[in-house]
């Protein structure tokens, strides 16, 4: 007999997506299609642009990240996409306010004024009229750290030690491994709840080791996506080989994935047909982490590296639907 | 017979409320408890602080007058409140942000992507549950330029003219004369349309020269107000001798305002019991402009120099309901 969960509508699945960025504005644009119990779970690393500067200035979690999460949430209504592209808005010129969104000011400015984290990202997401709850992946900011072979390109063989979310993605080097500092840092309570409680846990797509693998480097959030009972998923990039990933196949991923976190399960793996060399390969390779294969076309048509809502919506319906 | 306006109940009176800063807050607080149909036209001279520095960054109205009166209207709902304190809220530190109010930022970032002052002021409102609209007095921004006497403390008899709302209303001085540049602005057509429309017009209470005096300096909305079928009713200040109106009585508001807008009459002045050192010789004073005076305690118990908005909306009432 399946578990009492897939018994439920998918509409009262209840998904928790992990990621950051690009990616998990991707995956969230699906999921919010599919079910009324979404919850995002966002990396709080990053140290470049306008989070950059408001996390030194105030202390706070680098907001970009979750106020990227709260756009994908919006419901489509003339409401909710006008307070999307007004929190998105980036300030031009060459003055004080160059380069930060309104939505992360106000975020910091809701932080500020109640003094609590995820109670002010849920204030933001009411104003929006969002689809879902976004929780940051821990409680405190991050600094990621990445070993990365050829950093200085006239050094092309020598390892060195990286410091920072902006640097480490923008190296031409090779990333050869990922840590956080702190290395245990003080966990988002509500986002642990939500993994535990979750039917689904959806892992990409996004930037692999800025945006995919810190979950997993989060001691507390790492042991509750392995005790968990819900089903796993991991939906792979459209571009396999990136700055962060030179050289890396579809199957690499899956490898990468397995090294950084050794005692995760996964229970299905989305690709695209476009980065399919050998079928086999990646079905043993996902098989290697417990996973199905599911090759399922999701890209834009006319936008090629960039997850189509409404087709990933599809292809992850046909999955959590099982 | 009264005209058809005196037969509707009060909360249906069209109500156009002109000022700035503290002032028109006062009177908006009053007045949103009184009327469905409240209008504030609001000044837009303000060259200090986040206003100014925006004003000069992004080339828009200074926003901060026009956040104060929004502010002002808010829904008494945990919404209302909440969203408000947003709007009203200030970065501290010493950064870029430092002394910048999150409303102002959110108030340019939708101009800039609406491309629409009056539609962007209306989009706030909406956000904040405003009971009532905000316009600008003027569609571009003015300078304010003040003759003033023992503008430097060692020229005591010296007249100088000084630009600027904050160098004005900040100077040690005494103000004899008053002006705005550009001197024939481009107006706003719905805040004409809003004063033409009007059962009530309320000026005051605020800054007198800064706050007060500029809307009566912007040609096309004079002519509105004296060609307005709406009766016209002033607030005196609390504090009637301040920084701009040294030496000023109650009176002296009156024949300022009649030296500033000749044309210009009205039908009822409301001052607080306090300001009033002779009630003949204030009486007279209103009677030269056409208007009965109203002697009501408005002010706040607790806080001496402003308005209770309970107090002020009872005094309003009983006048505005004959």
């Amino acid at each position: 007999m399946p578990p009492a969960a897939q018994l439920l509508p998918t509409h009262q699945r209840k998904i928790v997506a992990l990621g950051g960025g690009h990616g998990l504005f991707a995956s969230l644009s699906a999921l919010r299609l599919l079910t009324d119990h979404l919850t995002a779970v966002v990396t709080v690393a990053d140290d470049g642009g306008s989070s950059g500067r408001l996390r030194d200035d105030f202390h706070v979690l680098p907001p970009g990240d979750l106020r990227m999460a709260l756009a994908a949430l919006c419901d489509d209504s003339e409401w909710g996409h006008t307070w999307r592209d007004v929190l998105q808005h980036r300030f031009a010129g060459s003055g004080e306010l160059q380069g930060h969104s309104l939505g992360n000011l106000m975020i910091v400015s809701i932080w500020e004024l109640l003094g609590d984290t995820v109670g002010g990202l849920e204030l933001v997401g009411r104003l929006l009229g969002a689809r879902g709850r976004v929780l940051p992946m821990a409680s405190e900011p991050l600094e990621i750290v990445a070993e990365i072979r050829g950093h200085d390109p006239d050094r092309p063989d020598e390892t060195v030690v990286v410091h920072g979310q902006h640097r480490v993605a923008s190296s031409p080097g090779v990333v050869s491994s990922i840590g956080i500092v702190p290395t245990c840092p003080q966990p988002c309570v509500e986002a642990l709840d939500a993994v535990l409680e979750a039917d689904w846990v959806v892992l990409g797509p996004g930037s692999w080791f800025t945006s995919v693998m810190p979950h997993l480097l989060v001691p507390d959030l790492a042991d509750a996506l392995v005790a968990t009972t819900a089903r796993r998923l991991l939906i792979l990039n459209l571009e396999v080989a990136t700055d962060e990933t030179r050289d890396f196949r579809a199957e690499d991923h899956l490898a990468s994935f397995a090294a950084n976190a050794p005692g995760l399960r996964l229970d299905a793996v989305v690709a695209d047909p476009s980065v399919v060399d050998d079928p086999e390969t990646l079905r043993a390779a996902a098989a290697e982490v417990g996973a199905e294969l599911v090759i399922a076309p999701v890209v834009a048509r006319a936008r090629p590296g960039v997850h189509d809502p409404l087709r990933l919506a599809a292809a992850l319906r046909d999955v959590i639907a099982n």
